[in-house]
């Protein structure tokens, strides 16, 4: 059902020295599926991340912004079971696990990040979990954007090199996500590593920035999850990136955080288009945010892009109730190229015809233009369709 | 598809003295149906309204805030095109539709208020509206109800009586509305009329409040419309209302405002329930209010009501992402009388299986308790069902 992504190949995916990947069956939902992801960091690297501003956060979330604090040696991944809305039995649980992993590294517990992701509310099955942490086999990354998916239908990952001036460093990154989406800090879960050498604070910087311009750039439902986690990785055993690659190399970490977070939403559940929404010259970018999520989420635009009719009004009331201020005399709307209304109302040049063929393509672009300032904003989404409610109608059944 | 939602008995609602019904066919949409709505209004009556925050508001809504200043003397409403995204010669048209109906009544063209429903962004076919006005065929209420329904399946239509100091005064209500309901003053379109004598002012006041606590509750798909407007029409030909009575009045025609609001969500395109959130024990109402919404509107929550899965993590979820400050180890969940959640975390007593019982009922209760002040709110919502899908995705074909 994904939208224009293919699975990644696997030997286009450059490994990171410094990580070591490993995956494990613990049985956390259903027995046999890979479902632990362990990645173990040599000591060193930088480690910087972002979380969701959901109050509801997941156990895991709170404690990997804590252990952030430390020299962090190892990530630990379960899908299956979110561990939120678990309160502080939720918490001891994730502390297990972490402390399990640390006895099998020979490291601390306070240097384990834990990440969870599933259903909400129910208890973590932690011994099951930490009995299978010895049982992890070394894996790539192809293997590892596979054990870290839920309701997503094809793998997360991409890679790249970029020069840097004492050498190439590489990039791969990995992410999940279908449902519940909407990032207010970062998707879903959503690792990216380099052998690049990054000072922390540094490595912070390009990380939020990178997250701006990516995942929190998306949405499927407007959902956003008590789990949301984006992780980047330094390990420094490539080359050292000096002040003036900084700039390269945060390029080069958005490219691949844009690229997962778009697969995200080719990926979304239900989809059957991917839909780049534009909004420009409004007032400022929070305003354009605004008026992009505001189309972007609702359910009569969405299931007017599932449907390629062009039935376009309801851009422009979704516009207009997006609680900006807004002269809908000034504003443009278009799908692609095709001008579909002008100075607030349908430009008596446009055909139907134009923009439903626009449309039924798996991917076009809705325009807003708000002729109000020099602002602009870029939200992904895509369509609603049956299949969106079939999934979350019968996702734990 | 309604959730217990029976059909108007038409010998239930009372006439009120003082407001004429007239229906025809315009074919506004499609040929031979009744799309046209005349309400003739004695002369003294007085009338209030209010209408959508939509910026992009419809030509009609324009017209009708204007038009109120005046004396009233009659509401034209036709259903199969909503005149909105239409810019200054959707005006044109709205103007052109009151100037008939003015002629023809012998009043003048701002004496009358017209309203608008259906497709956004059409030009208004006003001339076959305004060839339709002298073929009016007198009605009742209930026929009234069915000719401004659009996807609704059933029309809504509630009256009752209400003793004052001078004598028993009437109420009569009809609305429709199944999708683009999330009201930001009012309903799609509301009209309820008494003939009871109330001066303007303290109509006004009456609507207003009486919006805030029916109207302004619902929610189907958090679309705000273009077209939303709420009138109320107190025709004097019944008992006046003394400044005691105003109180008594306002509870009737809240009642009545009520139960047409619920009726719109009985009927909310695709329902299979009917579901109160109520959040209790806030800080203020509007924050109340925005973590009600936040549930109404999640496409996760909506979807495991359709499927009745009490998988209510996803309830929790909304919450915290409501943008509420929020101590979450306080909250507690109920579904009816099911105490899911207690203290941020899963209540080890409870039984999956109560919350399932309840939630497969036609109609339940979600009561957030946040215990962090002393305010609540109420909001009335439906399912996310594969029918929502279909509807809005065929709508126009």
């Amino acid at each position: 059902m994904a939208v224009n992504l293919p699975a990644p190949d696997p030997s286009s995916l450059l490994s990171i020295p410094g990580v070591d990947l490993g995956v494990a069956a613990a049985g956390v939902k259903k027995p046999g599926r890979k479902d632990v992801l362990v990645m173990q960091i040599a000591p060193g690297a930088a480690v910087a991340g972002v979380f969701t501003r959901n109050r509801f956060c997941a156990a895991p979330v709170l404690l990997a912004r804590k252990h952030l604090r430390n020299e962090v040696r190892a990530l630990v991944v379960n899908t299956g079971n979110a561990n939120a809305g678990t309160g502080a039995d939720g918490l001891k649980r994730a502390r297990q696990v972490c402390a399990a992993l640390a006895r099998e590294l020979g490291c601390k517990s306070e240097q384990v990040l834990p990440f969870s992701t599933g259903v909400i509310m129910e208890p973590l099955p932690a011994e099951r979990i930490i009995a299978a942490l010895p049982e992890a086999k070394p894996c790539d990354w192809a293997v590892a954007a596979e054990a870290i998916m839920t309701t997503d239908t094809v793998p997360k990952a991409f890679s790249r090199k970029v020069k840097l001036g004492k050498g190439e460093a590489s990039i791969t990154g990995i992410a999940k996500g279908a449902g519940m989406i909407r990032p207010d800090m970062a998707t879903m879960l959503g690792f990216i590593a380099t052998d690049a050498g990054v000072a922390r604070r540094d490595l912070a910087g390009i990380l939020k920035r990178a997250a701006d311009r990516s995942f929190n750039c998306i949405t499927v439902d407007g959902d956003t999850s008590t789990n949301d986690s984006f992780i980047l990785v330094a390990t420094g055993k490539g080359p050292a990136a000096s002040k003036k690659d900084l700039s390269v190399l945060e390029a080069a970490v958005t490219d691949v955080a844009s690229r997962l977070a778009q697969a995200i939403v080719r990926d979304g559940e239900g989809a059957t288009k991917f839909v780049t929404v534009r909004v420009e010259r409004g007032r400022n970018p929070a305003e354009c945010r605004r008026v992009a999520y505001a189309i972007a989420h609702s359910p009569l635009v969405k299931t007017a892009f599932f449907a390629s009719d062009p039935n376009l009004g309801r851009i422009l009331a979704a516009i207009g109730y997006a609680g900006v201020p807004l002269d809908t005399g000034k504003v443009d709307l278009y799908i692609d190229r095709v001008p579909v209304v002008k100075r607030g109302g349908r430009n008596p040049a446009y055909l139907e015809s134009e923009a439903l063929e626009a449309m039924r393509k798996p991917e076009f672009t809705v325009r807003a233009v708000l002729n109000g300032g020099k602002a602009d904003a870029t939200v992904w989404t895509c369509d609603l369709s049956y299949d969106y409610v079939k999934i979350n109608a019968e996702y734990r059944s």
